[in-house]
């Protein structure tokens, strides 16, 4: 499955450069992570979740990672800290560095003659880079990858195989975006006219924030006048649609399969639940979480969490329920009915 | 944000053009197209949805586009108009034409000798046009498009970068698909024999009519038998998936994450709302109207607009009315109880 | 539409080879397979499905394909067997086979030298392959594909055009992936730590089983830690999310724009309906079925059908009745209030 690190580090080692107490030998050594269910005796494995303490038990894991609370819960050397996942992050960043650019262009790549690009970047294979574009110190453009006419990409930037990049678009610093993904492809923009949709020329741009993170396919439209904006430190799932003039606030995290509508607001720091909607010209504040295949459609101005889902049930007793929902305006009559029965007819009746 | 355009025109100007009034000096020169918030005194904003009434107060741009109703609702100068959203989008297409076809096949492109690609058309890097696929006149293939054997594309479209079409699909006149778009991958034809899926060939095809727009990373899969259809002036948004066999009317609009599973055939001049879902084998009639996140199960033969939508509320609301939907059934049952207790009893009781 | 094949066939031979029975002259000659609406003297047709009866008394079809009970339903020429569908599948496979692949690699293609590829495999123009990749007998790489450092495609599989597959992962024998498809890119892994994401390197692999296929532009994230890990003969369409390591059984078959969450293990022969979601952390057993539009929020641990969908009706109508969802708590508290209410009372009342 997952390949050792080439080099391994003891537990001293790591509290030295992340923090965490170590309980036990702190100069057992380690060369990679892994789930407590997998761990190796030469690996460092990681309780966050208190669901998988009985998997404590039974790891072969050399060392795990814990919180103050588990600490007495293993014999195992292990690091104590206040926030294991993210400290296991930092350790999976150590034993698992970002491959380095490798500086140069591929011979096969096309850069128009009017393009910057630093002397330390790596243009893959296939590339295209467009005339008047600016890709940044340290950057990787990966193989097949279009960025457009007046695209600035920032330093330290990684496209993934595949990326498109529409003209004028911006990519921040230290940016990611996996393969599949489109930035800046046109809005849905159209106005009816007797009978025929006219298209609404998209004249905005898309502009990703620094240390923005784009899974696989989503793609970013352009804004139709103004820009299209995703602030800095978003993580963007897998499949997700972000229409033309959304704004999506810093440091907001958000599931795959989301689709978000025109000209919506985000707050920072919200989450989004998988393949939750968002209709369009909504305002909503920061720290909102939306639950998955949620469907918002008025602004939300509270910080809380937000869900309106039908909950499954075998088929079966879902049409027998499910039917009901049509009536329910009239079951809610014939209550209120039975409630106002003026006493008078009910004991005569 | 937006680019100026390098041509102004007068009020004047554009009435002679697209019809209206002018209210106010038509000399008044404008060079770009812009939202009342951003305006600047060299642009043009519009006005199409009261809910913006404010903002044309306090507006900095020099002429404005309105209907008859709010003629009076400012005192700058303004273009009113039967259809301010219509007469915006051809004021901002005539400050912002589609960029003009650069004749020539890039050298880097991979064209078939047996592909007939027309004289004005452009052809960009590293793109790749299959056998006796037809390329029309004043056509733009993208960097990295691929265009299959037998493809034939209309005159002016516009492919843009990493567009993918399968073999023997016909993209009509007019067209434009954005990046990431797939046309023609097999349908998800299987037949289950024995424990494993068989695969059924899809061998029809599937045809784009004229004037169609579909948008990035939206896909439509070439028919099982008989063909899968787009029909004329069809607006297709992003991210969304044409299931084998479907067709769709001309004029139909679409927006972003819907999925039409196989053999359905959508009408005329229908809107479907933002991740949608309409089963497969239905027939939806002509000027039909349905909501973001409703999936369609029954066919539908009268024109209107269709809903199912669970609302959301904070989730502790959410949480606390939801599971009663397990037991609507039994409440409704037990309301008619209610409803039904016989006179005697009842006063007995 | 479809394209006649080039060989004709006779009944007597096709059950030579695939069974069932003759009924009417076995010597008519068929050269395609259709459907029953658009079929013509020289093609073969099947009904699998009694609804398409009415078209069976009017098809043009020179034989039809039939199960037994609908022997008598018509006097063409016709094949009687146990599983229409699937023999329909074969017949079609005879007439439409896949394309062979035409040995060699295009010049435009980039192979690392250190790449082994199988003397008989076809690379498309515009293909990259990376260090150490390994692509089998009889593979066809399309045009535009990216195959990451260390791949392995197995033997008789096709990526079609512009396919992207991340490092280290593994394509089985036999395998499909269609345009647009990415494997292997990151899971969504990340750490909040004192309001910012940190990435969590996700070094596990994408592993895709013997004869699966997958739709254009799904997507398969490659695992955190241990693998993302699609058993054989997985069915999956297009725009499917599969997050970090799910594992989804052999012989499921998933059906458009459905979502799948982290770690989630889905059973054997499963069928999950169009743009269903699966939460994470779930197991879902063999042989459970999942409806369309449903969120399973839950583990399944039988088989069976499951679904949660708020049926759609005029939107008036919705209107009026989705509101009392908010309410549907109080209205079970109020009913069971009228049913308790003390008998006194009541007859006092």
């Amino acid at each position: 499955m997952t390949r050792s690190g080439r080099t391994s580090y003891s537990l001293r080692q790591i509290t030295e450069r992340f923090g965490g107490d170590v309980d036990g030998d702190p100069s057992v050594q380690v060369r990679q992570v892994a789930t407590l269910e997998a761990a190796t005796p030469d690996t460092i494995a990681f309780l966050a979740n208190e669901r998988y303490l009985p998997q404590l038990k039974t790891t072969r894991a050399g060392a795990v990672i814990v919180g103050e609370s588990a600490r007495a819960a293993t014999r195992l050397p292990r690091i104590v800290c206040a926030n294991p996942y993210a400290y296991f992050a930092r350790v999976s960043g150590l034993f698992n560095p970002a491959r380095r650019p490798r500086p140069g262009t591929h011979s096969t790549a096309v850069i128009d003659e009017s393009a910057v690009v630093a002397g330390d970047a790596e243009i893959g294979p296939r590339a295209v880079i467009g005339r008047n574009a600016r890709i940044g110190t340290g950057c990787v453009i990966g193989a097949g990858c279009y960025v457009g006419d007046g695209v600035t990409v920032g330093g330290g930037s990684r496209l993934r195989p595949n990326v498109t990049v529409y003209h004028d678009c911006v990519i921040g610093e230290r940016v990611i975006l996996h393969s599949g993904v489109v930035i800046g492809a046109d809005g849905f923009g159209i106005a009816m006219e007797e009978g025929r949709w006219l298209k609404v020329p998209q004249i905005g741009r898309a502009v990703i924030g620094n240390d923005v993170e784009i899974g696989a396919n989503t793609t970013v439209d352009r804004g139709a006048l103004d820009d299209t904006v995703i602030e800095e430190g978003v993580k963007l799932d897998n499949q997700i649609q972000i229409a033309h003039n959304v704004r999506i606030g810093a440091h907001t995290a958000i599931a795959a399969c989301v689709g978000i509508a025109g000209s919506t607001r985000i707050g920072r720091h919200c989450i989004i639940g998988g393949a939750a909607g968002i209709a369009g010209h909504l305002a909503i504040a920061d720290r909102v979480e939306i639950s998955a295949f949620t469907l918002i459609t008025k602004s939300i101005n509270r910080p809380g969490i937000y869900t309106g889902v039908y909950a499954f049930e075998p088929h079966a007793g879902w049409r027998r329920n499910a039917v009901h929902l049509r009536h329910l305006a009239d079951l809610a009559d014939r209550v209120r009915a039975l409630e106002k029965k003026p006493k008078s007819k009910r004991s005569k009746s």
